[in-house]
């Protein structure tokens, strides 16, 4: 590391005021309960989960963050792998409860090489095989006597799984599956956990049994040897290489030429193939993966609030922190204003603090319904119950929920994780040049999240299934078939009240932000219907229409969602009035500001007028910005996320930017090691290449 | 490097069809003549340059690419230190241009460590320097006898150049200048080449003079030993660390105890402190900077639409070659679709590729307009006119033009690296999984792109000088008092019709889609006038006003550029009947499609009508993407950027696109001689580090 400081260096000090102590006035300016708001939202042994294992991993020197953003990838592998091993061995040790090791996940900061096996690997296991295959597969990989991944996607193949090209044939001779990648485009591609560390795959694979194809199938195949860890033989295995975020996880190929397997490692709890009868045996509940999407989809959304809540932390304190300029109208010797009063920036970063909120609330409430659904169909489907009494009718509401759920958790991913996603950059660029650094703690916290975007459902592909489901919803309200749900009640709703037209209070009344909000979708749906459905459109030329279809409703029942949870009687009960009336100011602004934001569309599904959207714009917006913005610090304060897993100069919560910046640059920085030879004629650059000549 | 794929992998072909096959019959279905387009654009001699270059650069082992994106910051910077050394030397021995270097430094793709030498190191010295200064200094760093950096920003100021605290003290006693950073926050900060590289630097600071400031200056510091190059007494420097991108480059910080330095080395040209009398002389030639930045705002301009057409070239043509899911009304025997025809792929590409073209149109003219102002100011100038005849006249004249060029650069140089930037982004997620990987080729460019939103003005910052000129105009055309050019032109036609209300036809006629975009724009300006002047509202609440204001005009500008280019002798009589369609077509796509974006602001504008903007939304658009579709290949074909500069599998101009990725993961990737103990009870973590023991 470079030489310490001179003594005249050290004795430097940022000009007044200190960051410190404009961090300490913003605080001061505000009565937010942060300890209070903190416990709504985390809950108290989720922050006490989060302390114990922070005073574990901050003083291991394993978990140490200050090279990450130096070092080449294969230094960074080799590290985060050491990093997953020692979690492990800490986990066993300690005993920790999933909860805890998420925690510690969370707290690392980074994905690591056994992120995969960790998850997928581990939960398709758990929930797919037969009780044999739960001895010889499940309880290795759980003892981590095996390692493995969730071999799907392929190089020629993301999104469509249908068109997967490799295969696994049933052989009726020797009773074995051949494995095999008939082209390159085979190649499993982007697989976590592959490249380097794996031992096992589950391998999704078209399966063919007496030449016909049944379509995608798990197996489990083993690829490399136990003890040298080379890749056997008919195997070719590797890291697919460097990628804009993501680097500390070994993303691989994978290529199989004609490798038998076998027959006891096709995953068999919900279709196999008979070893006798050499025919393929059909599945049993084909609709267990559509719930179990849901649920890692309503995860994300609660997720993107936290993901959205780093960067706003960090710009929040930053331009807290940050003085530049005068205002224009200011007294001259007022010196300069703190970035954070300008209303550039705060209509740039408070609207994200109400999203961060926003999202949190939803996902919370997703998750609600979710849980609440799956343990009444549990209930319902348990032996007992007679098979044509309550159960039936219970699984059938519970169908029709989980389809409701379904829809609306697609396009929430993909309206939370873009609102996240773009959210962060947008954080980046308000704290200016310094955003830039990787010190900011934003950019490589961006580049890792990137792939939430696609994965779990590309965000645009998915909304053509919220689109499906709309349209279906307003054919069944259309023919008075409809669900009773809250999607077929706005639609309901909007065909009861077209002709009268809409006469909503936006600026007065919450409620009619809400039903606002509910219009705009439900006239957007039966504007698609009618192109889909009278004027036969092509479903291409629709594409379109469906994703800002998908965004309308979306934003709705984000919108929806915030205000129930800022009138359910949890919040009234555990807030105070403060606080509250705060919530209540981050919903309007959330609500507001996007319906400014996307006026065209309000405005011509005539839910509001030109008159409304620009008192919205001029007047509403930023007389919320005005009460919001006293109340920022402690707004983010609340959501107690640690400095050491903000891992960012700016975001500190002491406010220490400048020395932190400085520390880090002067002192963690192996660049400065380096000693060049500046000149072009010498071929030396390094002090240690050769002894130096004459210039 | 890892072992070659065995026999039965190098067999191995992605399955039918192949990409160059796609790309093959993209090409066939369009007649534009690539050539010439390419010609018309970068004209023919920076086309042969390009080559010439590439030639001399793509075969030398020192600017191979291929290790970029693996390596750590300390490689890299060697590395890239290495590549620019070897750059001076040809560029020597070869005798290159200027031209020529700077295409070889495009062609390289990364910033390297004489970056800022090369660039404002020599432009201040040149500029800014007597005769005898420009002899000490200019000279010498010419030859790359001294190297040197401009450290103007610092740790606690960026944009607010009179916020800097770095002083440059005259003290007469000894005739010298003590340069000193009195707190932390004065650190330079950001500085390029500085970190590592440099031994001189023109430093910005705070000149006082018998006790008074007379604002900030340049000095030339030598901060390094010319020989050992350890940094002097009294001097701190170093590396400021790793960043988002840009990693290549030695961005410094620099810190002074005192440092004291001859008479001779502030930079005199303009001001300076007379040696005898102790006293400050002023500046000569205020206004001469103002032309600089302009110039460098509007090359920004120009390059913006380079950027833009490298991540739309990889991303038109890899869409082109994806192919996945089928279309929902095709046949079902059709095989998957190419992405590229999905609606919702086009409209985030085809828009960006009217951008691309719209962008460097806009450029152009604001280049020529730049250089032929110059020119007669120049002329205007030169002894031998008379002081009080037309030499004047036209210098008023001249210095009118400059303020509105100076205003629209601002305004253009926001909107254009926004564009771009944010483009570029677009691109990367329209390629889907494999946009994330770095070999895409759009993810590091975008890195290392993205400071130009920040730097030369930050983006949010200039639009308040595009509305103080506007706000000036409005007021000296509403006192009769306007200046003879276009923005005052459109406010005044707005005032003469705002009675009467506007009546564009945009669906039919372009000269009323840029008639349109200028309402908005004097529509927006009398709004914002209104609010200061008559309501006297406040600068900073009407700062959100003022940044939508500079987008408007913006737009505006970038829409009559591209429209009096598409109408302009010279690309009537240089393109053929096809193409000249072609760029109608883009033109139209460009306007129309920002239009609708921007609806809400069109509308409330009066410029046009509800039903206009969705006519433009479902008809229009849509129309207008499926005639450029077919030539959307040729149209990025003609931007002619080679292989080797995009360094992209996807966007590889024979299409190879599964060939590539799967050779470079297999063949160029260091991560593949890892081998893991993937275990995590052993401490071994690699085969180099122990003896593998039994699992």
């Amino acid at each position: 590391m470079p030489s310490p400081p001179p003594d005249w260096v050290k004795a430097l000090k940022p000009s007044e005021p200190q960051g410190s102590d404009l961090l300490a006035q913003e605080r001061a300016q505000s009565n937010v309960d942060v300890e209070k708001l903190s416990e709504y939202l985390h809950t108290k042994p989720a922050l006490e989960r989060q302390k114990k294992m922070l005073s574990l991993l901050q003083p291991d020197k394993v978990f140490d963050k200050s090279q990450n953003h130096s070092l080449g990838r294969v230094e960074r592998l080799k590290r985060s792998l050491a990093k997953a091993k020692r979690l492990q061995i800490l986990a066993e040790q300690e005993k920790w409860s999933m909860e805890e090791l998420h925690t510690a996940n969370d707290l690392i900061g980074e994905p690591t090489p056994y992120g995969l096996h960790a998850s997928m690997f581990l939960v398709t296991l758990r929930e797919q095989s037969t009780p044999e295959q739960y001895k010889l597969f499940f309880e290795r990989a759980q003892k981590y006597e095996i390692i493995g991944c969730y071999a799907q996607t392929e190089l020629g193949h993301g999104s469509n799984v249908r068109g997967l090209e490799t295969t696994a044939t049933w052989d009726p001779e020797d009773k074995t599956f051949i494995i095999n990648s008939p082209a390159l485009t085979a190649s499993k591609w982007w697989i976590g956990s592959l490249g380097r560390t794996a031992n096992h795959a589950v391998v999704m694979a078209q399966l063919f049994v007496g030449g016909k194809n049944y379509g995608p199938h798990p197996f489990v195949v083993q690829i490399r040897d136990l003890e040298t860890h080379q890749p056997l033989e008919n195997v070719y295995v590797g890291d697919i290489g460097p990628k804009f975020g993501y680097n500390t996880m070994d993303n691989g190929f994978l290529l199989f030429n004609k490798l038998k397997i076998p027959h006891v490692n096709m995953l068999a709890r919900f279709s196999c193939v008979d070893k006798e009868t050499n025919k393929y045996v059909r599945p049993a509940l084909p609709s267990l993966v559509y719930g179990t999407m849901t649920w890692v989809r309503s995860n994300i959304v609660l997720q993107a609030g936290g993901v959205l809540a780093r960067g706003v932390t960090i710009a929040v304190r930053y331009t807290a922190v940050r003085r530049q300029f005068q205002d224009r109208d200011a007294d001259p010797h007022s010196g300069e204003t703190q970035v954070l009063n300008y209303k550039t920036v705060q209509i740039r970063l408070l609207p994200l603090l109400a999203s961060m909120y926003a999202l949190h609330f939803t996902g919370r409430g997703m998750m609600a319904l979710y849980e609440a659904n799956q343990s009444r169909m549990k209930a319902a489907a348990t032996p007992g119950q007679s098979s044509r009494g309550a159960g039936p009718e219970e699984l059938r509401a519970g169908a029709e929920l989980l389809a409701d759920l379904h829809a609306t958790s697609c396009g929430l991913k993909a309206l939370a994780s873009t609102t996240a996603g773009e959210g962060l950059e947008v954080c980046r660029r308000a704290c200016g040049g310094h955003g830039y650094s990787s010190y900011s703690g934003i950019g490589p916290f961006y580049s890792d999240y990137l792939p939430t975007l696609t994965w779990e459902g590309d965000n645009v592909m998915l909304s053509q299934q919220v689109a499906r489901y709309l349209l279906k919803s307003a054919r069944a309200v259309l023919s008075g078939k409809a669900a009773d749900n809250d999607t077929s009640l706005i639609l309901r709703k909007y065909l009861n009240r077209r002709d009268k037209g809409a006469s909503f209070d936006i600026l007065e009344e919450d409620a009619d932000i809400v039903a606002a909000f509910a219009w705009r979708t439900a006239h957007q749906t039966f504007e698609a219907l009618k192109h889909r459905d009278a004027e036969k459109r092509s479903w291409n030329s629709l594409l379109v229409d469906f994703w800002r279809l998908s965004t309308a409703h979306s934003q709705y029942l984000v919108v929806k969602n915030f205000y129930d949870a800022i009138t359910s009687p949890a919040m009234t009960s555990s807030l105070d009035a403060e606080t509250k009336t705060l919530m209540h100011s981050l919903f309007r602004l959330y609500a507001l500001h996007t319906l400014e934001r996307e006026a065209a569309e309000f405005f011509s599904s005539g839910a509001v007028t030109v008159r409304q959207i620009t008192l919205t714009r001029t007047k509403a917006v930023m007389k919320l910005m005005d009460e919001i913005r006293p109340h920022a610090v402690r707004l983010v304060d609340a959501w107690a996320i640690p400095d050491w897993q903000l891992d960012s100069s700016l975001g500190r919560y002491d406010g220490k930017v400048y020395d932190d910046l400085f520390r880090r640059a002067s002192q963690e920085n192996p660049v400065n090691d380096l000693v060049f030879d500046p000149y072009p004629w010498n071929k030396a650059i390094l002090k240690d290449e050769s002894p130096k000549s004459k210039l």
